[in-house]
């Protein structure tokens, strides 16, 4: 996978990617992640990259020539499966759209900043809004991180032991059973005797058990999808 | 508000918190944000902060012990709101309880990795899981950050404008209507003549108008809150 980001903030990107599974899986070769910085795409002098809205009122808004110029140069260089534009009125990024986006070639992910993009920019160049959840942030740049992250711990040959992505709460709608590690006893707070027991068996029926009722207790919406 | 963030990756959460309004609200000594590296709370000789899960199992649990050590160091030093451990099952993150949580003093935010933390932990020292989304991350770091970019962001005096931050998408409930700036015509798009009219009180009305459209035809379940 190769994943174009665009953003007035590239060196805010930087540290994620150096770091856990996103670094892991760059080195090893297995995704490809480019920053481009919208300054360098402005034909202004000031090189600035948002003014102020039609119409009056607060905030900034990116403007849509460097957006329209950085966009078309990618695409002049390769074929891009999706343009996504992150921001809280999007589509709300779950476990099954990342599964089936997981498996795309190329994807442009613009972030927005100030007060968000040119309307027109949406309306054109656009193919999928994402939004990470129902709060504001103060640019597109946590999401891009966030949408990143989500879709290339997916990726085949990433997580060293791919079973541990299936095993992960929402892959089959249903929230993790607790789980523990040594010593079996800390300050007087044990581990299940079940846990300790070594029946397989009975220890895989007890964590169905526990998924089923902590996903009843805490998020009984998952049951019914 | 001081936000002191329990991680095995420090190094990860650096860049975000270097740039853009979270840097400003920091150089402002509207926040302070400060990084734990567990292995500095471990007492066993490899300096592991992890083990492999009772009953079997892929992936790996986070000690009970390290976050203990300190979780306790902290509490010794200041009093805290809330120990947040950011978790796919906890809680999820709105705005309205962003706005909530903006005022609070001093936070701890625990970030989980590989399989999550041993349930005691959770059980014994954790007043509050959080949840960014129903989407599995490789790690609560990115969890962290976006919690702490709602929160800061909300912070009277980070923003230049505070208008901005109540009229995001959201703050009542709807989404935002579409935005424009120069030029007023980009190969032939054109933004709409009301915004170019001066007439503000019409402005406003289309404004509202476009908002509930657009709330309507891709969040009818807001305008149910």
């Amino acid at each position: 996978m190769r994943i174009d980001i665009i953003t007035v903030l590239p060196e805010l990107l930087r540290s994620p990617f150096e770091a856990s599974i996103m670094k892991r899986a760059i080195d090893k070769g297995l995704v490809e992640v480019h920053f481009h910085n919208l300054r360098d795409y402005t034909t202004n002098r000031q090189k600035s990259v948002d003014d102020y809205q039609f119409g009056g009122g607060a905030g900034m808004v990116m403007m849509i020539q460097p957006i329209d110029d950085c966009i078309a140069k990618l695409k002049s260089e390769r074929e891009y499966d999706e343009v996504i534009y992150m921001t809280p009125d999007g589509e709300t990024l779950n476990q099954g759209m990342a599964n089936k986006m997981s498996s795309l070639e190329n994807i442009i992910i613009l972030c927005g900043h100030y007060k968000g993009v040119d309307q027109r920019v949406r309306d054109h160049f656009i193919t999928k809004e994402i939004s990470i959840g129902d709060y504001v942030l103060s640019g597109g740049e946590l999401g891009a991180l966030v949408l990143s992250d989500a879709l290339i711990r997916l990726i085949p040959g990433v997580l060293s032991d791919e079973t541990s992505a299936l095993t992960d709460s929402f892959q089959d709608n249903l929230l993790s059973p607790p789980i523990y590690t040594r010593p079996s006893e800390y300050k007087g707070w044990k581990v299940p005797d079940i846990l300790l027991s070594g029946h397989f068996a009975k220890i895989d029926q007890w964590r169905e058990e526990k998924a089923f009722e902590h996903t009843k207790n805490r998020r009984p919406d998952l049951l019914d999808r």
